[in-house]
């Protein structure tokens, strides 16, 4: 194995697009984001550029909605992070609704949503990071497994590589966390005598 | 479709699972991290309990690295995850390496690596966020295509769902961004006047 030296690049990926939503002057409006991240359990964080038209709208009303869309609504998903709101009615080209908070619009056609109080707005030079807290959470029946989870796999959600600019799916499920790597636990006396082992 | 209250939920998933290293105390440490972020182009968060030990020595020398593991290294790397380097020398299972950063410990069976420097610690009541720019990027040699994209499928990034505490593998690539939506923004007027339309 031999390493390059890269230069300067983010690498950290895939990430998972969503459409974030937010009522613009009492209007719902979406965004193609997968600039995300978590930052700890139910607490998120979503950086938007600032010219984008939605940021006024979280910021208005201190609420935003996360929307999961499926591989299959690749084309349109792209589209909205395509056009701005300024231009395009986008709330035109779903089935819009509301849940707990009454301006944070969800996209119905997408299996999962989240709607989300905003917490902390960062202000950075180009971009605004929206870091929100989780209120009420929706989705598709068929989604939730043991009345908690959601089954990913059916979800299929778009995954996004920002290197290179590429649209993924999901593959199989592997191994469970927290559990996988635990026979290991026994062997640490092992470990720490042994030649490096990443691969078992 | 019929969409269920599914109560207060993150399904904001999968996140890479990523091995972030920091040197504590001049030894370097890893552990596992799925709760990471994109902020903006080359700027990350990487949320961290509190508890753990690989904290200070982020805190300590102002930088540390993102490792991207492959699913083949699933049970080292959820071990990582799951046993504390103030008791387990967790780089004794790993060839290290340092690039730019002298203080940034790598792993090499990681086909992805990069360094950060620390830019701001977000103080939580439980976890700090920490936030970097990156400084260095390095990879596989077999891993760069057209010598500045990563190939994601050849890195084959295990990927984590917080719900159900899952990990999965990346599926096929399937689209381009910025592109497969393009041909839908010459049916804008279309679009305006039709009924919602989310699959395509």
């Amino acid at each position: 194995m031999k390493k390059i030296d890269a230069g300067v690049k983010n690498f950290m990926c895939p990430m998972p697009t969503t459409l974030v939503g937010a009522n613009v002057s009492g209007k719902p409006n979406y965004i193609t984001i997968a600039h995300v991240g978590i930052l700890h359990s139910i607490t998120v964080s979503v950086s938007m550029h600032k010219g984008h038209y939605t940021n006024a709208g979280v910021k208005e009303n201190g609420t935003f909605s996360v929307n999961l869309p499926s591989a299959k609504m690749g084309k349109v998903t792209d589209y909205c992070g395509m056009v701005s709101g300024k231009e395009i009615d986008k709330a035109a080209l779903f089935t819009n609704f509301y849940g707990k908070l009454k301006t944070a619009p969800m996209i119905e056609e997408c299996p999962a949503n989240m709607q989300w109080r905003l917490l902390q707005t960062v202000d950075l030079p180009t971009h605004e990071i929206f870091i929100g807290e989780i209120v009420a959470t929706y989705c598709d029946e068929e989604l939730l497994t043991q009345g908690k989870n959601v089954n990913l796999s059916k979800l299929d959600p778009i995954l996004f590589s920002m290197s290179g600019a590429r649209y993924f799916r999901l593959g199989e499920e592997f191994a469970r966390a927290w559990q996988v790597g635990r026979e290991l636990i026994t062997k640490k006396v092992k470990f720490l005598s042994a030649p490096p082992l990443a691969q078992d």
